[in-house]
C-alpha cells in the first residue's frame, strides 16, 4: 500500500507511471451488471435481504457451477457473503480456535494469516516453491501438521503465483483433511481467469472441502464486494447464523446486480475479458523471461506473475523502489506475499492493457540495461 | 429468525399479519440517495475504494458530526465500514483478546456477544432495567469489572429499549474507561432517530470511546451495508489495516450513493421519516400501556418499545405465539434479548406505518379480552 501510495505521488507530480502492483482487474463492472444495478436500485431493492443471500442468487450460481464444471451443487450450501473476505471469516471462525494452527502456503495471499490471527488462532507458513508449482500438496501438508492443525487454507489459482492445484492434489488434501479430521478451505476467487483449460474443481475432488468464492475477479464486480462460500450440508445453520451476527447479509443491490452475471450477454463479456488476460500473459510471460526474470512453474491463472530476481539482483525491495522511481514501473516486492524468501521475488500484475506491459517491459530493460 | 418464517407461512396461507418485529425502516432508502447510486454506477464506480473509505464521504461524516452535534471531528478519524456489524467487527480485534472479557447491558443487541465471542472473548451480560432507563451506567459498569474486562459496548439509542444514555452517563463511562485502562464502544446506529431533543454524543462526552454508526436507520441505506467508526487518533492506523485484511474496503456504489445523504432534500426525507416514527411512538406507547403492558424508561428513540408482560401472562414466548397464531400480530419474544428474564419481556417494533400499528392494537386488545 506505501508503494501504490508513492506511484500516486509520482503521478501527481506528472511522472507516467505503469501500474503492475494492483490486484484488480482494469475493467469496470460489465454494462449489463451495471444495468441491473440500476434497476433493483429503481425497483426499491434496498432493504435486507436473508442471511443466506437471495435465493435466485443461490440458484444461478448452483447452474453456473452445473454449467461449467458439470458439478451438481445443492443452491442450500451455498451462501452469499461480504466478499470473499466475509467468507474467509466465516470459514475460519467455523474452523480454527485460539491457539490452534491453519496452514497457509508461503508465498500466499497477504490477507489470510488476518483472518486466522482475527481468531487467535496461528498462522502456520508451509514453503511451496517451483518443485510443487507453488501448490500446497499433500505430502507437504501432512508433514506440516500437527496435533494443534486446525485447518489448510489453499488458493486455486493462487495469488501471487497465478498457480492452479491439480485434481489429484486437491482430493489429496480432501483425504487428509478428512483423515486428519481438519478443515479445508479451497479459495477459487480467480477461477474463470484460467488460460490453459479447465481448472481442478475443489467440489469435485473434495466434497468436504468449503469453497470460497467471489464476483470480484472474472465477474468484474470488485467495489460491489461480494462473494459466497459453499460449505458441508451439516454445516449449513452455523454458516448462516454467523453470517446473520456478524454481517447480517450481504449487499441487497449487488446481489441483484450479480443475477446478470450469468446472462448469455454478460458471459460473452466476461469470456472477452478472459481472452484479454490470456493474451497479456501470453505477452508478459516469455518478455519477463528474456530479461533475466526466473518465472518458474505454471503461471496459468489469476493475473499474476511471480518472479525470481536473483539473475538480476539481491533485494527485490530495491528492485522495486528503482523500477518505480526510475522506471515508471509500479511491481510488488515479495515481502507482501512471503517469509521465506522476500527479497528474491516481485509479483507483476498484468491487470493493465498489453500496450501498457509492452511499455512497461522496455522500460524495465532500459532500466536494467543502465545497471539498475 | 423462526417467528419471522412462520409469519411468512401464515401470509403465503393467505393470513394478514402485522409485522412488528421487524428491526428495518419500513421505507427504501430515499430517491436522492437511489438515483446517486445509479449515476455511480453509470459513472464505472464499480472498482475498490481506499480501506479507509472515499474521502469524500469522510469529510461529509465529519460535517454532520459539525452541523448536527456541533462537535469538530477530524475526518481522518472516520473509517468507512461494511455496516455497523463491521465496525464491531474491527472494534473487538482492537480492544479484545481470548479469555478477557467485554461488559454488555442485558438486555441489548444480540449480534454484540458474537462480535465478543468471534474473538474468543467473553460477553459479561450486565443487568439494566428500567432504575437506569435500561442503560448501563457507571456504577453498574465499574460493579461489573475484573481485572480481565477489555472492554464495554454500549448502545444508544438501544435496542430492544429505545432508550438513550445520558451526557452524564457516557462521560462517566469515559472517565472508567480510561481509569481502567479498558475500551469503551458506543453503538451510535439509531441517532438521527431520537424523538425527545437531541440526544447526547459520544464523541463529545467521552473523546476517547470509539463511536459506531450506519447509514441503515436513519439515513435509511440498510440493504447496502454501509457504516463507519470513529477512532482515536492513534488508533486510526491499526483499524485502517483491519479493514484493509478483514474487508478490503465498503461497498463502492454504496459510498457513492451515501454522499447523497447530506444534501438538503435527503435531509427533508430523513426528518419527514424521523417525524413519521416519532407520531407511531406516540400512538403506540401509550395504546400498548392501556393495554396493561408495562413499558418503564423513556424509549425516547430507535423504533422499538420493550415491554413487561407480567400482567397479561407469565411466558412471552407464547404470548408471542398466539399473537401471531391467532391475532396476526408478529412482536418479539425477550429470549432474543435478554438472559435475565426473557419470559417476562416483548419487543415491539414501530417500523410499519400507524394504521397498521392501530389494526395491532385492536387485534391485541382483542386476544388478550378472549383470554389469550
Amino acid at each position: 500500500m506505501a508503494l501504490l501510495g508513492r506511484a500516486r505521488e509520482l503521478e501527481a507530480d506528472g511522472h507516467d507511471v505503469v501500474h503492475m502492483e494492483i490486484g484488480e482487474p482494469g475493467f469496470p463492472t460489465a454494462t449489463p451488471v451495471r444495468e441491473a444495478g440500476v434497476r433493483a436500485l429503481a425497483d426499491g431493492h434496498t432493504g435486507y435481504l436473508p442471511a443466506a443471500g437471495l435465493p435466485a442468487l443461490r440458484e444461478a450460481i448452483a447452474g453456473h457451477y452445473a454449467v461449467r464444471y458439470g458439478v451438481s451443487v445443492d443452491a442450500r450450501r451455498i451462501l452469499i457473503t461480504p466478499g470473499a473476505s466475509g467468507a474467509l471469516v466465516v470459514a475460519m471462525a467455523m474452523l480454527t480456535d485460539p491457539g490452534r494452527n491453519v496452514l497457509l502456503p508461503d508465498p500466499g495471499y497477504p490477507c489470510n494469516r488476518h483472518f486466522v490471527e482475527l481468531l487467535d488462532a496461528v498462522p502456520r507458513a508451509v514453503r511451496v516453491d517451483a518443485a510443487t508449482n507453488y501448490q500446497l500438496t499433500p505430502e507437504l501438508a501432512d508433514a506440516a501438521c500437527d496435533e494443534d492443525t486446525a485447518a489448510m487454507l489453499v488458493g486455486s489459482p493462487g495469488n501471487p503465483t497465478g498457480t492452479l492445484a491439480t485434481a489429484s492434489e486437491l482430493a489429496g488434501l480432501g483425504s487428509l483433511a478428512q483423515q486428519r479430521r481438519i478443515g479445508l478451505v479451497v479459495d477459487e476467487i480467480y477461477h474463470g481467469l484460467d488460460y490453459d483449460g479447465m481448472p481442478a474443481q475443489a467440489l469435485v475432488q473434495a466434497p468436504d472441502a468449503i469453497v470460497v468464492n467471489s464476483f470480484s475477479k472474472y465477474f468484474g464486480m470488485t467495489g460491489w464486494r461480494l462473494g459466497w462460500m459453499v460449505v458441508p450440508p451439516d454445516w449449513i445453520p452455523v454458516a448462516e447464523k454467523l453470517i446473520q451476527n456478524l454481517f447480517i447479509s450481504a449487499s441487497t443491490p449487488a446481489q441483484h446486480a450479480a443475477l446478470a452475471c450469468f446472462t448469455e450477454r454478460s458471459l460473452e463479456i466476461f469470456e472477452s475479458r478472459r481472452e484479454a488476460f490470456r493474451q497479456r500473459r501470453d505477452f508478459l510471460l516469455p518478455a519477463l523471461r528474456d530479461l533475466g526474470f526466473h518465472i518458474p512453474g505454471n503461471p496459468a491463472g489469476a493475473f499474476y506473475l511471480y518472479a525470481d530476481i536473483t539473475a538480476l539482483g539481491d533485494d527485490s525491495a530495491d528492485l522495486a523502489s528503482g523500477l518505480l522511481e526510475q522506471a515508471g514501473v509500479a511491481v510488488t516486492p515479495g515481502l507482501d506475499f512471503e517469509r521465506t524468501a522476500p527479497e528474491r521475488h516481485l509479483r507483476f500484475a498484468y491487470t493493465t492493457d498489453t500496450d501498457r506491459l509492452a511499455t512497461a517491459v522496455s522500460r524495465i530493460q532500459r532500466y536494467l540495461a543502465a545497471g539498475g
